[in-house]
């Protein structure tokens, strides 16, 4: 807890992950004065922001405690129970994204459902309780057939794509509750980034590549190579319709198959994403940043592009702890990548940081980055 | 005090003021761990910095206890005493900038006879302890005669602009060591800001006008308008030569006049300085994330400009103590404009932030940032 009173605008994050940690950043430059709920003072954002508060963002007292003070309440996480946030809003709190919003990220059946109704490009899906659900949509909609949790689930864990009756029926042993899709054969994954401000501004970034390996991003091309302009802007259209029907309040990150012939929807995320950390540097306005004006309800900032080519690369936790060590190598060779790490532990698979490269041309860009979080990964020279 | 242990490097921050505040956004992104000695907890670095220590600057045994587990020790102000920064050296801990650089930017007699004998473009200069020193002085170099107390001016106090014996008599009244220096007659003010590593690398930003009200930088334009790039490369030079006959460690800001025949070295300082704000968005490396890499010894990040031209505006408090309320005007007028807030309660004439705008041409980017910065203070529409 802090010994200040503050100056200005509180604004209070439930969770104290990367994502809060990176919104200290633009908090620090607007005088907004952050707070974070963490489960442990050693978490991500907790090592950075004063006003840290020990609790459980699945109790609701814990919650009420946290939010006392606050000029607007937000999310690091899809975690927080829906109906708690709904109590909060009729506390008095103003919740930013609100529940009825933010189910539909918490909820890929709501989602869908919703989505649907709206004309948003979905795949085939229904709701499945058992291997006869199962194999009913793998009649209708061929196999291989995906089976999602239905909440909970992220980078991958949560979604097993089944190519038999044996498969479904490993899915369906974890025991939750569990929706089918059709199998979406595609080219590549985007991603669109938007934002809407409660009085109903809303602004795009541009559209990216989001390169995925294992189910977990590893790398994000902005702006999206060689995309057509017009898909470009229909997959903007897409996501600013979806942030405005479903009264998204603060950033909505869209990502999508791009299948040749069409987009199709995959899955919404209200929060600051992982497809958008190219922004701290790439764009005028971070998307950090984006998501304090918008919870705030002040005019939302520029998204244009810093530069023609940006490149950010995930750094994945490897055997090695020290990762300090490796910033020699990195920094001498490339005196502009621009390193972030999260002040995690490094386990293996774990996110525990990004690069980034900004510059003209797209190879050159991304060998720069690959080149830094290669190195800084696994101490590998390429 | 935290809470955890530290993941990555510890630098430790003499000084909890907005430029150990502006240097925390860098080191959240680099995974440095930032501690700072404050006087108080509502300081404006301590309100963003969870390592925050109370305790006395010129207190030794104060700076020992700060200075345990830190990988480095570096200053957000000048005023440590020049004997304990020597004592903690001496002590075995890694301080940045060491006492024999520090003391140039602390003793502006010292600075004066090193630059002297540097050959660097220096006033005529003397220590004056009384008035026949200083009418002597004048007989020599003409009125008027700058009067500047030795140690402890800053943004104009501790310099007096002498054009008689009457004003020099006012001036000797504050009873401080005083020196002597010869009126320049100048066009306008540049500064260059210069990084220099332990290892002896050094890289220097592009020169800068910078524009005064009252003793006071208002306004930054870089790079320099206009500026003949001989001159340009000229006061690179000059700057980098100071830093490592100095033997600097971290950023070296030197203040010059630029007479329209020739470049004077005004003041030196060694940390963060208001002349390279504008480098947080407009080059690819910060000024505060350029200082952290140099005190950790670290290679140092690309200067380069991210846009054309940058104008930086300081915010001084005005009369009205709720700056926040005006952010709805700026951000929606100028969606491109980035705001920073230093966490500090306004007084008149105080610094409270700054403005920053990027763009392609001199007069718009100029005049976007006096925009939002007349409006943030005085309410008023330009």
């Amino acid at each position: 807890m802090s010994s200040y009173s503050p100056i200005g605008p509180v604004v209070g994050v439930v969770g104290a992950g990367q994502l809060a940690r990176m919104t200290q950043q633009p908090a620090i430059a607007l005088g907004v004065e952050l707070r974070v709920l963490a489960n442990a003072p050693d978490e991500s954002a907790a090592r950075v922001i004063v006003d840290t508060r020990i609790g459980d963002y699945r109790d609701l007292g814990d919650l009420r405690a946290f939010a006392k003070g606050c000029d607007a309440i937000t999310f690091d996480h899809e975690h927080v129970p829906t109906e708690h946030i709904s109590a909060l809003a009729a506390d008095g709190f103003a919740v930013h994204p609100g529940a009825e919003a933010l189910v539909h990220a918490q909820d890929k059946a709501v989602m869908r459902e919703r989505l649907t109704a709206l004309g948003a490009p979905c795949p085939a899906w229904a709701r499945v309780s058992g291997t006869e659900d199962v194999t009913a949509f793998a009649a209708e909609h061929g196999w291989p057939v995906v089976l999602k949790a239905v909440r909970g689930g992220y980078d991958g864990r949560g979604v097993w794509v089944c190519r038999s009756v044996a498969d479904a029926e490993a899915a369906l042993a974890a025991g939750v509750p569990l929706m089918a899709e059709a199998f979406v054969p595609f080219e590549r994954e985007l991603a669109v980034l938007v934002a809407r401000s409660p009085h109903g501004q809303g602004v795009s970034y541009p559209v990216v590549e989001t390169v995925q390996q294992d189910g977990i991003c590893v790398e994000v091309l902005a702006p999206a190579p060689g995309l057509d302009p017009e898909e470009a802007a229909q997959a903007q259209r897409i996501a600013l319709q979806i942030a405005h029907e479903l009264g998204v309040t603060g950033l909505l990150a869209v990502e999508m198959f791009d299948t040749g012939h069409g987009l199709v929807v995959n899955e919404l995320a209200m929060r600051p994403h992982n497809s958008g950390h190219w922004t701290i540097e790439g764009a005028r306005t971070s998307q950090f940043e984006q998501h304090l004006r918008a919870v705030l309800d002040l005019p939302l900032g520029s998204p244009a592009m810093t530069a023609p080519v940006v490149v950010m690369a995930n750094l994945l936790g490897g055997d090695d702890p020290d990762l300090f060590e490796r910033y020699e190598h990195v920094m001498a060779h490339d005196p502009g990548i621009k390193v972030h790490f999260y002040g995690k532990q490094v386990r293996p698979g774990r996110k525990i940081g990004h690069v980034t490269a900004v510059g003209d041309d797209l190879d050159t860009v991304r060998a720069r980055a690959r080149h830094a979080a290669v190195h800084l990964t696994t101490g590998e020279y390429t």
